[in-house]
């Protein structure tokens, strides 16, 4: 397996907006130049969304005007509609991230519309971005569980990946939204999917809810996947409630990676770094399971490159 | 991969030994108990070593004439040498566990004996176990990686278990010692052991140091493994340092087993009641990472049985 994977770093957006102490936009800006000088090549830096709906991404447009873009980290901004994806535009996003859904009733309670209507109105998007020259990654939710109809059937999702991969989309990425998915079941979606499109369409989103996180990332990974995300510190659990976790820590991911003998481009010091950061910043970041174990890894070590 | 997976308890005895707090007789009695009664069909119950050296398994004779033989679980013991050997058989021990070596320097500094004289002295008793009618458990030490040594050479374990599964021996379980081992490698040792000698001889035993062990979990399951030590509350890892785990709890590897559809006896009740008093007698387990999910799943549903 001694190839490339690429970290999709989603702590600056998917991490902070969940997070009780609210940061300002030059802290969010810190947090994600610190993780771009780790070496990490791909980071959801923030959100177009109604600062109403979700205040700790208010002003995403002042972080991204505000990023070095000449560096090897491209960012990406998560849009919920048309709205966001002008605005994403007119700040100069090159990259925008979008949510369908495997899931009816998920779709219905998340986007207040059915499956059907949110994938179409995620075409829209992909026409217009096309034109405009904006790359569009495109997650699918539930794609393994959802809280209101157990488990996905994988139909639904090969259906979905058949229509979006075929129309040359840059990424989709399944996403274990619920961290209900096991990796008999990553591995037996994943592998078909893998040899119909190339792994080269895929990526995967784990939540570490059920301590399965990095067994799913193996498992995705014998099937070809070479795109995580992943969430520094592990930013995105539920920072009250002990022992919840939410998004898998980059760490984690990173440090199993690196003893596979895959190559992230990531710097163990840095990565030590902005993992240090987020929980600074946040006050809550539980810092991933391998934190600890890695500090003491560089302490011993010349070899600081993950 | 609908089958089943044995369990095989290693808290009372891995995990209590290391713990600060040190139990009484009967609140070991108790712990096993419980965790028998939950439906655990395998528990390493105690060790015959000199209670100078690990005065938290003083009295294993005891523990072993009051438990219950008649049930469903069966129990066995960990001897270091032919004294505890004679200890157990004495005691009336049906099952005893030994330790060899895939490490010269970890043989020499654990058992003061090179591999091959520990594996000489592991001969000796397995040829009087024979003569008793007592079953032996052989744990390879350090199967994957070694502090001292490093990674280790496949070749050594290959040899290990071509010898001892040749020569009929229940059960080889190949030890990750330092929770070093990641998946790819797992499967890359257990895939054509496990094709050459048949899956039946084999078990794992996993350390989470590294947040691993339920994806070589996995990866072993996927080689056709089937036995596996975990402990219950993770009890074994070091309780004064945060953040570090040591054997893999029972918990983790159940729930896990359990969703992917590998059937494995334990109640679910049962499990978290033996959890709980594992943490209530010790102060300090962990618990595992999905106790609490568990626990919440519990009280939704009727379905019990894990």
């Amino acid at each position: 397996m001694a190839d490339r994977v690429t970290i999709n770093e989603v702590g600056p957006r998917d991490g902070l907006q969940s997070q009780s102490r609210m940061l300002s936009v030059s802290q969010r800006l810190q947090l994600v130049r610190a993780l771009a000088a780790a070496g990490i090549s791909r980071i959801e830096a923030g959100s177009f969304v109604s600062p109403k709906a979700v205040p700790a991404m208010a002003d995403t447009d002042k972080l991204l005007q505000s990023l070095d873009r000449r560096g090897t980290a491209s960012y990406s901004f998560l849009i919920p509609n048309m709205k966001g994806y002008e605005l994403a535009r007119n700040a100069g996003a090159e990259s925008v991230t979008m949510v369908i859904y495997a899931s009816e009733i998920m779709a219905r309670k998340n986007a207040r519309m059915g499956m059907a209507d949110a994938e179409r109105a995620a075409w829209k998007i992909i026409d217009l971005a096309r034109a405009d020259g904006i790359e569009v990654i495109v997650i699918v939710a539930v794609a393994f569980g959802c809280p209101f109809e157990g488990v996905v059937n994988p139909g639904t999702v090969h259906d979905i990946a058949t229509r979006f991969v075929a129309a040359g989309i840059h990424r989709l990425v399944l996403a274990d939204t619920i961290g209900a998915a096991h990796p008999a079941q990553v591995s037996a979606l994943l592998t078909p999917l893998a040899r119909h499109h190339g792994p080269g369409a895929f990526g995967c989103h784990f939540h570490d809810t059920r301590a399965m996180a990095l067994a799913n990332v193996y498992a995705a990974l014998t099937a070809g996947v070479r795109w995580f995300d992943s969430s520094i510190g592990g930013l995105g659990g539920c920072p009250f409630a002990p022992g919840a976790s939410g998004n898998v820590a980059t760490e984690d991911v990173v440090v199993m990676l690196r003893q596979m003998g895959l190559e992230t481009g990531i710097d163990a010091a840095g990565l030590l770094a902005a993992s240090d950061l987020a929980t600074k910043l946040t006050g809550t970041a539980p810092g991933g399971r391998v934190r600890e174990w890695l500090r003491g890894q560089l302490t011993k070590s010349e070899s600081r490159k993950l």
